[in-house]
């Protein structure tokens, strides 16, 4: 049967089915860590709508479980593909179907990276807000089928906010037109809203209608502030938001976290103080607006300089940027979390991690999006990523129970993937976690997108 | 069966149950004019979430249709009831349960006014940036189920943008959580973004977080713009998009609209022009940004001007949001139509609305919110605005067509309800119809919640 699958479309799309071992063995993993039991049985490179229709109609008619794969950037192991199982590649899909500029639009297809398409709307003066740390190697199809932040979230939106409208392949084969190429637009369920962020367990998305914005121009003041303790810096950007400033970038960089990428750059971040506060403004008004952000700082104990330098500028954000990459070089094994809290809470969140990391005697570094409340507890550990040992799991868990304690959610941007989906149930409550199953069975019936991912298989 | 049910409701809810056929007669029509056969049974007066849940169920155990009600301001037919129905009406569930100025939310009933919200949030230095023409005397429950949007779409973004979570009463009388008190959180099936839009055919919103913002404070600087034509006026504002310009508002008068709110104010409009842009910047460079707009409206031939005198700005504003009590003055029977199409193609949306009006011989002032896109034809007749002609329909599906063929929309923001569900499959072809309907049978499998509106009965 799996062999007949895999002749079936060798014939249909000659030149796009790839089954060499080594091919696949990659498409096992993400850069969670998660790896899938076993092998998938063939990728396919789609490089059309058609192609993907006739992908979909085969392994809905087969029974062929099917994960769709952009850059295979994902932190949840939604993406990830093994035995039995079929991957649809978005990678050759890449183009740039149209940019307007008195629309404010881009329709691109769903393997083009987020970079390369920033690159190109800032030939036109234009820009798409979506701002994940992965942007250079994540695709915007990957970047919607996950509703992906970034650091820009509190002034800019999450993708959600900056996509119009879609085309997506259902399971069957039919091709599925959401959303609006208007701003405004309100016939109908809002199915386009339904599709972001469902993690490739709806349908494949194919087409972008992007709603892009005027690039942001002139001085990017930033601000670096050093304090005695996190919760001070926790604290502080909390009064950032409470006194109505709307910085476009405030990370937050624990001790850990500061430790870490002081090593790995090999400069002194530590002896400044315990805690650091990124925090950047942008667009008119952007200096006037980082100097009362500066006395705000300022007023609740952080060391703070503001700098209009655009290199040191530069510098102070790779430092945020290059975290994950420093936490990476320590060669530890990791697990990355990503839960968000209400603003207010962040000193309470971070109290809790330290609870657990004694608890556990566990090293949690938390980098944080401090302005929009999403932390990145990232358990460390001896031996492999793949392999997560049972007590960190436990501590996990318990993370995730202080976060919705606090009124938040176990995961901000990075999805469910394989690696929550036991943890989601206890989010959304037996009843809505049905209701969102049942769902999943008017798109596709036969259950073949992605199966085991988002829910339990 | 009818009376059992009213008797049971009353047993169960004394003093919230009113029958009084004067009390019921209004609840037959909206502000579109259209009018429900027959009358409801009963009206229900909700005083918190567990009398929704209360009604939700004898409904759903009786089969008893049931519509949801806040104001009565809709523009569609969305929330009219006639015989054999219920009402649930959200008039007394109108209390601020939080504001919260570190985490920029708001957690409100959905019987509030949009503008009592707007006042009580303006005294702690934010707002709900939600505007529609209606928002005195419409509520947020009812925004949200609209997805209202109104004069500030194209900067801030329509309703969908700024409701963080619901709490939603299922048809069985069940409560749903969807959504988040986060910025960030995608933990499943975006269930929220579902909700909002759906026009009361999914389930009771019963309670709301809101995503709010700083109030905007700072000088308003407004443009009055005439032009020799209306196609110019719409070309100029398709400009000002293009040049990467973001008014906060960006109104369009035609000829027609400035002669009826000329005379409407006693006061000459119509010499200094055939068409008439409205123009405000706000924010940081407010001053800065409408200079450069001056000059691109100029430089494509409007004659215009730029006031920061708050007085004089405010009375221009008002010739706009008077524009729709203007041509209910004239006594004429009308139907409000709210296409909306891509920016660039306002010039041809409106040359396709003089074909009509002449092929017809039907006035068609058309009022827009041309910053997003979004006009609104009025169909003018002689007659009750309740029973509108079959010419004027048929006029209507012509002005649909046309939005659909440039590629917009026929709803911009009043909803489907009961005036647009027979055009509804023609803008989402039949498949996404059905999808949709096999969506609403998940939540509401037994058809209670508002049947007939969105889809046909």
């Amino acid at each position: 049967m799996s062999a007949d699958v895999v002749a079936r479309l060798e014939r249909k799309l000659p030149g796009r089915v790839v089954t060499d071992p080594e091919a696949l063995e990659p498409l096992r993993r993400d850069r969670s860590g998660a790896v899938a039991p076993g092998r998938p049985l063939a990728v396919v490179f789609a490089e059309s709508v058609g192609d993907v229709q006739a992908v979909c109609r085969t392994a809905n008619e087969t029974g062929t479980p099917l994960v769709t794969r952009g850059a295979g950037s994902g932190l949840a192991g939604g993406a990830i593909a093994g035995d039995g199982e079929l991957v649809l590649s978005t990678e050759r899909m890449t183009r740039i179907l149209e940019i307007s500029i008195p629309n404010q639009l881009a329709v691109v297809e769903p393997g083009l990276f987020n970079g390369d398409l920033n690159r190109q709307l800032a030939a036109h003066g234009l820009w798409w807000p979506p701002d994940p740390a992965s942007k250079e190697f994540s695709t915007v199809g990957g970047n919607i089928a996950m509703n992906a932040g970034g650091l820009l979230c509190a002034k800019y939106g999450v993708t959600r906010e900056s996509v119009l409208a879609l085309k997506v392949v259902l399971a069957d084969g039919s091709l599925l037109e959401v959303g609006h190429r208007t701003v405004k637009g309100v016939t109908g369920y809002d199915l386009c809203a339904l599709m972001i962020g469902s993690e490739g367990t709806l349908g494949v998305i194919v087409e972008a209608t992007l709603k892009v914005r005027p690039a942001v121009t002139g001085t990017v003041p930033t601000i670096g502030a050093y304090f005695d303790s996190i919760p001070d810096a926790a604290a502080a950007s909390a009064a950032v938001t409470a006194a109505g400033l709307r910085p476009a970038i405030m990370e937050l960089l624990d001790t850990y976290m500061l430790q870490t990428v002081g090593d790995y750059h090999g400069i002194d971040l530590i002896s400044a103080g315990a805690a650091y506060l990124l925090i950047q403004t942008d667009g008119p008004g952007a200096l006037d607006e980082a100097e009362r952000i500066l006395a705000e700082v300022t007023r609740v104990g952080g060391r703070a300089e503001l700098t209009t330098d655009p290199e040191t500028a530069a510098s102070l954000v790779d430092v945020r940027r290059s975290g994950f990459i420093a936490l990476e070089a320590t060669g530890r094994a990791m697990l990355v979390e990503d839960v968000a809290v209400p603003r207010d809470r962040m000193p309470d969140m971070y109290a809790r991690i330290a609870e657990i990391s004694a608890k556990y005697g566990v090293d949690i570094p938390a980098p944080s999006h401090a302005g929009d409340g999403n932390l990145h507890p990232s358990f460390l550990f001896d031996g492999s990523s793949s392999e997560v040992p049972e007590y960190v799991w436990q501590a996990a868990e318990e993370l995730f129970t202080a976060a919705l304690e606090l009124g938040g959610t176990l995961s901000g941007e990075h999805g469910i993937g394989t690696l929550k989906r036991r943890f989601l149930g206890a989010e959304l409550g037996a009843e809505q976690y049905e209701l969102q199953r049942r769902i999943k069975q008017v798109f596709d019936p036969k259950g073949i997108l992605n199966p085991g991912k988002v829910f339990a298989a």
